[in-house]
Formats: structure tokens, sequence, C-alpha cells
């Protein structure tokens, strides 16, 4: 098997041209929230670079940027991310699979590689979650419904409807975004980790298994505001208390009930009154859990509602929880893995195979086509911020992969 | 030892006047915050009652309400609390002290009592701390300055000086409410536990050690925010669960550091940035500690500090604190304390000694004269609420305690 190489040169100066779309002089992030001004510019500038490899360039009722090359006629393999970003986000996310993807296309067409497929890339649109995320994917794959675009709206309250109106979009086209059965063979997508493990453990590529199930809940444990001066320790119903005994138990939870792929986690506390005299009578706080296997899902729930229990009788708590989501497991295709992991044994790079813990576009495609993804290292593990980075050579070495799977899929699949 | 008894219906007649003065019909609070008008209402009220009662009433520089009876040569009993409220504030809180003090001068009047020193009804200002608390105390006892009246406001930024001038007060003149070296012979402060251990132990009477010392930090633990999806639980640096390791370590640290007086309480906690799906970068709390023993306090905090920096360094995180203040512990007088044990005893009263884990006047008396403290069953423990409550019964058998605790002082000291 021959292996291609992409001119890592053109990635970076195309990551960097898109990086001034949205770019803020104060803070050195990129504000490209999806439907906003400068996020339309982006899908602008893409749709541009689309013509300027002579690919046919067009934007669907979501707002997705899908750029084909190819026969017309044939079904696509879809090469897809988002160039949509958080406030202050950084310069990688999403736009590293997008403009990787691009340079695939300028190698193939270069080295004249003949495909059996047509290739579709899709820049999808609000991925980042200014309402909800994931937009175009869900457009894409029918996960749509009409009443949900008809109510939803951001943190300012601004509908969806009227942000796409804005754009210049009728937001009832967007369930008219959902791809023909048959028109897609396989989803792939390049992807920085957003995460801490392969820059830790020294490896360039991730061979993604699928993306974890999450349930989040919403926890209340009641007892007593009582005066931190007069009530004595063992007379007091403490809520902050229940809720430090239970987050001491989340490693023995995981322990017993997980897989190191298991994630607990307590981000949001909220204490009432929350004065520094008065000891805590509530303790709100979300749980976030997470696994690649939703029988393991379930252990990990049910123990956390066993241990809290037990703490708040232990406290004299009052103990509730609200569901808020629980979002099944996503499992990529093991033939794509497979593609994904001969290609980067070739190309001898160190690898491992690893469940992606965010979210991403890729999710939605797995019901419905072999899907796969592939990580390269974020420095520090950090994203969603300014200083977010990857190595240009792990750039590179990422879109070689992304490039020789796509040429594998299209040989294996059609 | 003869026994006087008061008439609890007429201090129940008085609380219920009282209590009209900034009473809200919305939250049945009290809302009579120092220097507001309601405030000032009740001390013209209060002037009101010892002029009925022949006393002559006195308004010193500092707001405090002055009634006095007998010799005007002789040196005084003072018997003292407060009569302003923090917002929506219960009914006896201050008000028990002074409205059964003046029950007490009704009897001794009407049973001709003899005497051999005065007795002052002092109803201080702004002690529950509106401007920082207690300040018709430190005026009395000579603990303010002028810097600080100058600078010191309340929660809406409204100086003190300037409350004080919409009073009629002139800020300078709370200066020269310090009592003469030899005016005061004792101080005595009957007042609501506002903690549930009398309550729950089934005791009428507590006779106060002192007044708890106490010390506040401000703890900041700083990690890493990462996203609560990609980051293994091995990889973290969870500021929240440095600050939950440390919170199940607190009923360790008393064991073997501490008192059945000591008290360790975290009340107020901020996360950031505080989102469900991010890993806490930093936690922000206070921590608060109690003991009757300056020592036990230093072993306490030296404890704290071990124990959080041993965290710290096990989750990965930074710690630092700020001491934002240290108070020493503060004793009755044993002498009093006996006077008041007495007492109960021959009234046949259940009592227990115990500490004020709450702030009172008296504290600042017990630098400068022998002082001692009666408290009574607060219902649950509540205070400062609308539901605060005590049993007439107990608020008899505490105001007979007061009565005859005076005398007895009056009897021993001259």
């Amino acid at each position: 098997m021959t292996n291609y190489h992409v001119n890592v040169k053109r990635i970076e100066h195309d990551i960097y041209q898109l990086a001034q779309i949205g770019f803020n002089e104060q803070d050195k992030g990129i504000y490209r929230q999806g439907f906003s001004d400068a996020d339309m510019e982006a899908r602008k500038w893409f749709s541009y670079q689309l013509k300027a490899l002579d690919m046919t360039a067009s934007m669907d009722g979501a707002g997705n940027v899908i750029g084909r090359y190819g026969d017309p006629d044939k079904p696509a393999i879809v090469v897809g991310s988002h160039i949509d970003s958080v406030p202050a986000g950084g310069i990688f996310d999403g736009t590293l699979g997008i403009l990787s993807a691009l340079e695939c296309i300028r190698i193939i067409k270069e080295k004249k590689i003949p495909l059996k497929n047509a290739i579709e890339i899709i820049a999808t649109s609000e991925e980042e979650g200014r309402f909800g995320g994931m937009l175009g994917a869900q457009a894409l794959t029918g996960n749509l419904t009409l009443e949900w675009l008809e109510i939803t709206h951001d943190a300012n309250g601004e509908l969806l409807k009227d942000a796409m109106a804005r754009c210049g979009l009728d937001y009832k086209e967007a369930m008219h975004a959902k791809k023909p059965k048959g028109s897609m063979i396989a989803f792939i997508e390049l992807h920085i980790e957003q995460g801490p493990v392969l820059d830790l453990e020294k490896k360039t590529i991730g061979v993604v298994e699928g993306i974890s199930g999450v349930f989040k809940w919403l926890v209340k444990l009641i007892g007593k505001a009582d005066h931190a001066g007069t009530a004595p320790m063992n007379m007091r119903s403490d809520a902050f208390m229940g809720m430090a005994d239970f987050a001491h138990e989340i490693g023995r939870i995981i322990d017993e009930e997980g897989t190191d792929k298991s994630r607990l986690t307590i981000g949001h506390v909220e204490l009432k009154p929350g004065y520094a005299h008065t000891i805590p009578g509530e303790a709100d706080f979300t749980l976030v859990g997470r696994d690649m296997s939703e029988d393991v899902m379930k252990k990990l729930a049910e123990s956390c509602d066993k241990v809290l229990s037990s703490i708040a009788r232990k406290h004299r708590l009052k103990f509730e929880y609200n569901q808020m989501s629980w979002l099944e497991p996503k499992y990529c295709s093991k033939q794509i893995m497979s593609c994904i992991e001969q290609t980067t044994k070739s190309l001898d790079y160190s690898y491992i195979q690893m469940p992606s813990g965010a979210g991403h576009d890729a999710q939605f495609f797995t019901d419905v086509i072999p899907t796969g993804m592939i990580f390269i290292p974020s420095i520090g593990g950090v994203s969603h911020a300014p200083d977010e980075w990857s190595h240009w050579e792990d750039v590179e070495k990422g879109a070689n992969v992304l490039l020789n799977s796509i040429l594998s899929i299209d040989k294996n699949y059609s």
C-alpha cells in the first residue's frame, strides 16, 4: 500500500487564514458562534476555497457548507467537522478537520488519484452549542423536529429561527437537509483530542472507539441552615458536608462499578444561603457521568443514587435529583476503525484506541453510516480556550492518516 | 435566699408591643436594622417605658439608650442587650434581655427591694451587624476609633456617619460614649440561645462560659479547568475534589485537635468556571473555626493548613488562604457565672454551662468588668428568622434567673 502525504504548510496557511475571521485582539480568542456574522463570513470564505479546487459548493437549509468532489452520481465518503467556535475558542477545534480535508482533495487532484466514490467535505453548522449544538449534523442525519427548531434559543434568549433568518436562512429548510438514503458511504472526522491523554501518553494518533454516553443530574441535598457558631458539629444537618462526603466516594464508585473510561464530575455547586457564618441548608450541584458502555453508566448512576441516599440519611438531609439528560454511547464502525488503524500503522505513527469524552458531529452519523474519528494530541489537553494548541507535526500526521484512510475506505467500500 | 418572681405576662405584652415596630406583614419578620427609622422609633418607645418606671432615660453618642434606676452617685450593675434586629429577624433576639430587665426593675420597685448599687438597662445600638455589629457595646467599652467610624458603611454603601446623621446623631460623639472607670460593677445579659443545644438537651438555662474565639479564612484551591468528558479521572487537577477531600477530614481534625466546643464550617463555596461539563479549575471557599480555647483554635488552624497542603499536593492543586479575622475567646467572670448558677439551682431550674458560639454585646464587657450571660432555649435552634421562638415558660424562668442574679450580684459586689 502506497501512502500519500499532505503538505502541512498549506493546512497551516489555511488555518491561520480562517483564524482571522472572528479573531479577538483582546483575549486572542476566536468568536465564531453559530449563525453569528463571523460564522457566516467563515462559511463564505470556505465556499471560495472549495470553488478554487473546482469543487461544487453549496449551503443546505441548516447552514452546512457542502463541498463535493468527483462523480455527481456516486455516493460520497463524507469528511466532516465544524467551523463555528465557542466564544474565545482556539484555532484548531473543528477547523483542523475541515481544512485538512481540503488538503486531502488537493493531493488527490495533484496526484490524480482515481476514486470509486465521490467525496464530500461538510463544514457543519452550530456544532458548539450556542443553540444546543450539532445542529448541522442532526439536520443531515434526520434528527431535527420543526417544533424544536421553532422554540430553541441561545443563552441571551435569541430564537434559533430569528438568528437563522438574520443569516438569510429559513429554519424550516433545515428539515430538508437530511441526506437521502444511499447518498453517503461513510463519515470520517479528524479532530484535536481536547483532552490530555495523547499528550501525556506520547502517542500521535487516537483511533476513536466512539463517543461516551453521558448523563447529567441536578442533585439537591436539603438540610437545615444554622448559625455556624451555635450549632454543635453533631447537631447539624449540613448539606455541604453531605455533598463533600459523596464527592469523597466518587473514586470508590468508579473503582467498584466503572471502567478506566468512566468519568464522574461535579462541575457546578450552589450553597444556600451561602454565608461564611451559616451552615449550608441546601447544596445544589450537577453530577455528570460518562462511560463507553450503557450498562456501566447504569451501574454508576445506581451506585451514585445509593451512596447519596445513604449519606443523606447519615447527615439528616433530604436527597433528590433530576435527571436532565441520558445519552447512550455511540460506537464507531469497527471497519472504519480498522482502516484508520492500518493506515496509522503503515505510516509508522504511534497510536491508541480511545473513547471521545466530548461530543462530536460524528456521533449523529454512527446510527446512519459507518463512522470513524481520528484524534491528534492537544498540548496539555487544552481546548475551548485561546491557548488551545497542537504541534504542526501532529497536524501533518493527522492529515496524512485522514488522507490515506479516505483512500482506504474508498477502496473497501462502494 | 428568697427568690423573687417576674410577671411574665408583662414581658410578653412588652415583647409584642415592640414587635409592632418594624414588623413586616409579608414575611412576618422584624426589620429594625441599626439606625433605620424603625430602630430609632423602637429606641423612642423604649425611652417612654423607662420613664414610665421613673427611670432616667438618655441616649448616648453611639445611639445606646440608657435607663438608670437608683442612686445617681452609685456605680451600676449594667443589664444590657440590643433592640435592633437583622432583616426579617425574630421577636426575641435582643429584646428578650432588655424587656426582661424592665420587668426586673418593676419587681424591684413593687417589692421595694433595697439595693446597694444602681442598675442601668442599656439597649445597645447596631448589635446585629449592619455596619459590622456591636457598635454600642464597643462605644461603651472604648473599642472604637474615629477613623473606623468615618469609613465604615453598610452593604448598600451607606456610610455609618451618614446613617447616624439622618438619626440626628453626630458620629464623633460615639467616642464619648465610653463609660468612665468605676461607673460599672458588672454586666449581665439574658438572651435566647440561638442554637439547638438547650432545646435538644431539654435544659432550661444556659450558664454562658464565654464567647467562642473565631477565625475566618478565605481558602483558594487552584487546579486546572478541563473538559469533564475528555480528562480521565487520574489526569485531573480538580479543585472541587480537593475541597471535598478536605471537608471529609474536618471530623477527624476536630477529633484529633479540637474539643466538643470546636466548630469548623464551610459556608460559602464558589467553583470556577462552575459549568456542569467542566472540571472546576478553582474552588474558593470560606472556612470558619471556633473554640473556647485560643490554643485549641491554633491547633485547629494548624491542622487545617497541614491537611489542605497535603490534599493539594495529592490533587496537583495550588493552595493558598487569607486569614480574614482572628478573634480570641472571651471569658465570662467565674463569680458572675457562680451567681447565675446558684440562682438557677435555688429556683430549681435545669441548666448546663455552655459557650456562646455567636457573638454578643457581652463579649466587649468581659475585658472591662465582670460579665455574665444567661441563655434560654430557642425552639429548634432557630434565630435570625421570623419563626424564631421560645416558650413563654422559658422566658419567665430566664427572667427570674436574671432578676435574682442581679440581686445576688448587688449583694456580693459594691
